[in-house]
């Protein structure tokens, strides 16, 4: 869902996107490049990184490390890796609790196992929906960035700005993704108490 | 800090607050009683918790179950007891990480240890002159809560709305502690990054 809603968004803008999966020929990839027309291709993991000058990771959090690890250090290297995902653990039940937390992220365990990607955690606070529309909100909200190179977090800025944001806030290094994705749990407990995904968080000051 | 200010702003509201702390006579208590007016007493914890008719843990969170162990059960039970801690653990260097969260919280905990009180979490995802003065910030923002008892619920919102909160949202059972307190790291990181603790989240819809 949110790989397909950041694909399109991007095709849509004129962006080339290709979607990567497990494996090349994925119905629900293959469904998502007619629906995108001539900007949307698709293919395995690999294919996908090798093709992207910029590469997302819109993976779930608890498969990111295996599914990076199919799409090749190699295809990685010195790109910017937006990161998106949140490593929410479903096995113990609902709520979900988180994998990695306090003293560690997944941000930092991708961008460890991954040296020479420039790693940026952004987008993992909010619905996908919202992610690439942000206007279908009232009022001023925001987005948060984590990593360690400042010229990764301009471009990333700039797509974001690209998306439609105004707000953007950036955290700091990548340890500053501890922040954001420990606020999943927080994220879970308000669409419990509002009874909608539609929502995002802005900092008064 | 944060019992001071919370006691201040009560006993400014016309409210009779006993501060306590491990000994009757503290420096730091009487220099508050002293500035609080008539309404302003210190004494021991217990002193404090079976003066109230509803209690405030104002203490540090790593300290909180020890500090309520001396205010005594026989104090607690039966009454609201408005937590506002955080299981900051400083003693791993800055920044700190949390000592309790992910499949549990301080609120929780101290529900469990204290069953016959009525534990609100509440005011912990904000800095103290916050707390009390809302109004300090421009534009709308929020505070949660989260406990078991509806009634006990239904008064800290009373008493939210006393210190000006327009905003309360009620996340849910003790449980949902967990959200707040897990929310510090990304309070800590914001501190950082806007290099004040004068702000605030609201949540946009």
């Amino acid at each position: 869902m949110v790989g397909a809603a950041i694909g399109g968004r991007l095709a849509s803008l004129g962006h080339q996107v290709k979607m990567g999966s497990r494996h090349a020929g994925n119905e629900k990839a293959l469904e998502w490049v007619k629906k995108n027309g001539t900007n949307a291709t698709e293919g395995a993991f690999a294919d996908a990184a090798a093709f992207g000058e910029i590469v997302f990771n819109c993976t779930s959090g608890g498969a990111s490390l295996e599914a990076l690890k199919q799409a090749g250090a190699q295809n990685l290297k010195g790109k910017v890796l937006i990161d998106i995902a949140n490593p929410l653990d479903m096995s113990k039940g609902m709520p979900p609790t988180l994998s990695v937390c306090n003293n560690d992220s997944l941000g930092e365990q991708i961008q460890r196992q991954f040296p020479e990607a420039k790693v940026v955690k952004t987008l993992n606070t909010l619905t996908c929906s919202l992610m690439v529309n942000p206007s279908l909100l009232k009022g001023e909200h925001d987005v948060f960035m984590s990593g360690n190179d400042p010229g990764a977090k301009a471009q990333v800025s700039d797509i974001l700005k690209g998306f439609g944001w105004k707000n953007v806030i950036d955290l700091g290094d990548i340890t500053t993704a501890r922040g954001t994705e420990m606020f999943l749990p927080l994220w879970i407990r308000l669409y419990g108490a509002l009874q909608t995904p539609n929502f995002n968080v802005h900092i008064a000051r």
